[in-house]
């Protein structure tokens, strides 16, 4: 990730573009690029979105990468570190739905106790 | 990231949740997550973006580590390394965007040439 | 709609949200409803989002209403008459997708010829 | 309204497309649409994205007539009115955000009383 943060980083300065890079446009390119990622799932059933053909794999997996390049550049500009991001709110998300109780059932622990 | 893909797995067989994450479902939850993020920057200017309170930017830390989460969720399910991901399609944004040619602009090479 | 149109702007005038309310800031809104909207088919089957339960459904409704009261907003500040935006789009649509040619198939006309 | 809503369900019927159209996967194409909103003003300021060229106008009133064909079709299958769920949610926002305490304030009302 670090070697990830530092290419992310280069790219955008040598080409000047930190000026347009504040957090909450960032959020917004975030949010244009998992749009394009849901283009190429909006009519698959969820059975064809788990065997995608290898052309359309290739498109989703690029949707992807800008997808987590942005994700990068937030977090970069923010001084967040995106893993700790992820793995504290696993921790978080553990104790929000603990194993035992929520085995098989996918709602929020109050709606269903 | 290994170790993350490894924990968000557990996670998930733990609650016996594959069921619910075909890519298609998690592709869905990535966008209404990257929803939430965008809801801590809505009426933000961009200044404000760029110095957000302790508080604030510790909620904008959970919702970049729900992104992450399902985004490595999704990878996992489709077989995509998420960094090749990211590096892959930095390298072709690299030929897409030429630093020479584009600094300081932020448009498609194609509409300033 | 001129009715609806009417209201909206009444209760951002009424708060004095004006300020608040570039057309950038709207957009930005209206991912974030669409988001919550999402959010309450994120994991149910197509066969169950036909089927809502009424609590849901009422649930369903409310954001509805959040994405078409930040649209109408949006569109009030860019002079676009929703109405008309969407009719012509359609009729651009009718073009693009030639009845005779799509039938029953979803993709873009230049994908399957 | 009515006339919109009526001319949605033919372009549909004659495209035979009611089979891909479940409730979930319109809601999937209004996030995807409204990304593609987006992408018009992820880069512009805010005071950009209030003075639009003629040719971006033209381009944003397109991504606008797609987001409000796929709302009324969501609502076409849900049985909602789409104009009763905006005057409805707007009435709960009178009583949610009430004029005298928020005025120019934007946040929840129980987050500054």
């Amino acid at each position: 990730m670090e070697d990830l943060i530092k290419k992310v980083r280069e790219f955008r300065q040598e080409r000047n573009w930190d000026q347009y890079h504040s957090p909450k446009n960032l959020v917004m390119a975030l949010m244009v690029e998992a749009g394009e990622l849901a283009e190429q799932f909006q009519w698959l059933t969820e059975e064809q979105s788990s065997r995608l053909q290898p052309d359309k794999l290739a498109q989703v997996q690029e949707e992807i990468g800008d997808v987590l390049i942005y994700l990068v550049n937030l977090c970069d500009k923010l001084g967040i570190d995106p893993m700790d991001a992820a793995r504290e709110k696993l921790e978080k998300n553990r104790e929000k739905y603990p194993a035992a109780k929520v085995r098989g059932k996918y709602f929020k622990y109050s709606e269903y106790e």
